[in-house]
């Protein structure tokens, strides 16, 4: 068994080369349009950290799933995420992806809004493809979770959205923990739990109960996410560091700069963040972040990414905890920290 | 019995309205969001023809069964339709949609980017609520033509996408229509038969047998559709008259033009399509209109129309003539002669 910090990597790499595999099904070149098929595979080879497909198979495993029986949906996962990716970049007007330009920098907003369709679609397939495994109830039960989960993601989305279009300044924590909930949580952590749950009982086990450990983690994530963007590696991080400034994103910490700044500090951020994103200076981006780090704002989000981190260990103990001892039961546990940890 | 001139008009006016009640299930204000289900429901109820949920509940019944047992899938195929023009009028960069602005043109691209993905997950659920009725494989049998039908749009989209962004001047027949195929008939015909029939033989028919028919269907409507963007009433139309030319849409008749043409007005399409929309002027589009009709694009267009047209009609009686006469029956027969004569 690996050592407690090489854990959740080995577990990450193993199950995400599971998923690639089957990724691969639906990544090859499976008509000869270079405008779609090629795109779409952009994204998924770029490689990513492969967290949320390995927590679906983990939970399956750790309820006496084998993994054959999760991973199918485990890609499925990964395929919507990557949809997700593709829309919200183009929504985000974000110029870096996994340290290299954005599917809509690259073939311009109409190939890549197709280009999400198509790998939304490639999801369900994936999803359908179940069947002859998992029989034709269960297969349709995970469609209906899938459905749930995408009617969150959208519904978060377009929260965080409508901040950016009314040039929201009042945002309440409360509001911003439910648009994380929607938004991220969801397809990050409730999903896959739920989903790894339901194959591995047949659907006899009680799904909601995976919410509240979902959102401590999901939210845990985020928050850190956010963080990485202002203070990480750019390299490792592989979007535009500091580009949630330049796009205005609600973030608990522009939350709590609104929150702590003088009137005048907040007419300045109100122009900054009514003007559109092509009008911002680099003189107001690094205004905003020395704000942020003089009121506390970056101190104060880990302190809460640490609360949920926790909270969500102690949900793991509840919901895991009487499960036999497992190599997959101890990566749910590890991964509240891990996700504190990443850079 | 209505009579020949109004019966396909009051089958739409009928199965419409039934469409339209199923459709309030989804449309309703689900959530206190106003940047989602408020757009989400804006294209909905500008009103459509309801030519393809009319043509899913006709077939299920010409082939015995009643309207509840299709009606919600006509409702989903009607909001995958929806989906697909929000999404289409981005890649588009149209202007006018029913009369109306389009959708990004009111809120924006991110906006309606994500609001179209709402519209995908909301078909899909609405597919999912079929399992009371239909119970659970005739309930995934359907969504699994869903995802068979929205493979072929996106595939289609790409194809003509494609054709913009190479600024492809060289376009055969063959494949303008193998891209009406995939963009236009499946979902606009070959689903809503295929479906039908599905669900009133509980998956016994062989479908492939409609979608002949419904390619022939399909491409008459297309183009029909590409001449009243040229000849049509504005205000009947509800796009913007020759948007197709501004947005140098590959119709079959700019291949005809562009098969036709002398080699100096070819270079002067060419530097014309070449061109960003915003580049493009009027006195371009009057020339390009009038070449066309000196040519004879138009004329030609008719008549491939009305071949398409002659050929649903013959294919029609092979999948329907052996069945009772019906008002179903009639409608399903009548619809090419109608497709022609829309204006």
């Amino acid at each position: 068994m690996a050592s407690p910090e090489t854990l959740v990597p080995s577990v990450l790499d193993e199950y995400g080369a599971a998923t690639a595999v089957v990724l691969c099904d639906y990544l090859g070149l499976r008509h000869p349009n270079r405008h779609l098929y090629g795109p779409v595979a952009d994204y998924p080879r770029r490689g990513g950290r492969m967290l949320r497909p390995s927590l679906c198979i983990a939970t399956a495993r750790a309820f006496g799933a084998p993994l054959q029986r999760a991973v199918r949906s485990a890609a499925a996962l990964e395929l919507f995420h990557n949809a997700f990716l593709v829309h919200d970049d183009v929504e985000d007007e974000s110029e870096q992806r996994r340290g290299r330009p954005t599917l809509h920098a690259l073939h311009g907003v109409p190939l890549a809004v197709n280009v999400g369709d198509s790998l939304v679609f490639l999801a369900l397939r994936a999803l359908l493809d179940n069947r002859p495994l998992l029989g034709t109830l269960l297969t349709l039960r995970v469609v209906e979770e899938a459905e749930r989960m995408a009617r969150e993601s959208v519904e978060g989305q377009a929260i965080e959205l409508g901040w950016r279009r009314d040039n929201a300044l009042a945002v309440t924590d409360a509001q911003y923990l439910e648009m994380v909930l929607k938004k991220t949580c969801w397809y990050t952590a409730i999903w896959p739990c739920r989903v790894g749950a339901l194959i591995a009982s047949q659907g006899l086990l009680d799904l909601e109960r995976f919410v509240r450990f979902g959102f401590f983690l999901g939210a845990a994530f985020q928050i850190r996410d956010d963080l990485l963007n202002l203070e990480g590696d750019q390299r490792r991080y592989g979007k535009e560091l500091s580009g949630d400034l330049w796009e205005g994103k609600r973030t608990l910490m522009l939350i709590l700069l609104l929150a702590r700044a003088t009137d005048a500090e907040r007419d300045r951020l109100r122009g900054f963040l009514a003007a559109p994103r092509a009008a911002r200076r680099e003189a107001d981006v690094v205004w905003l972040r020395q704000c942020m780090e003089a009121y506390g704002c970056l101190r104060h989000a880990r302190l809460v990414a640490h609360a949920f981190a926790g909270a969500a260990q102690h949900e793991c103990r509840a919901l895991f905890g009487n499960l036999p001892a497992s190599r997959d039961k101890q990566f749910i546990e590890r991964l509240p920290r891990w996700v504190l940890s990443r850079a």
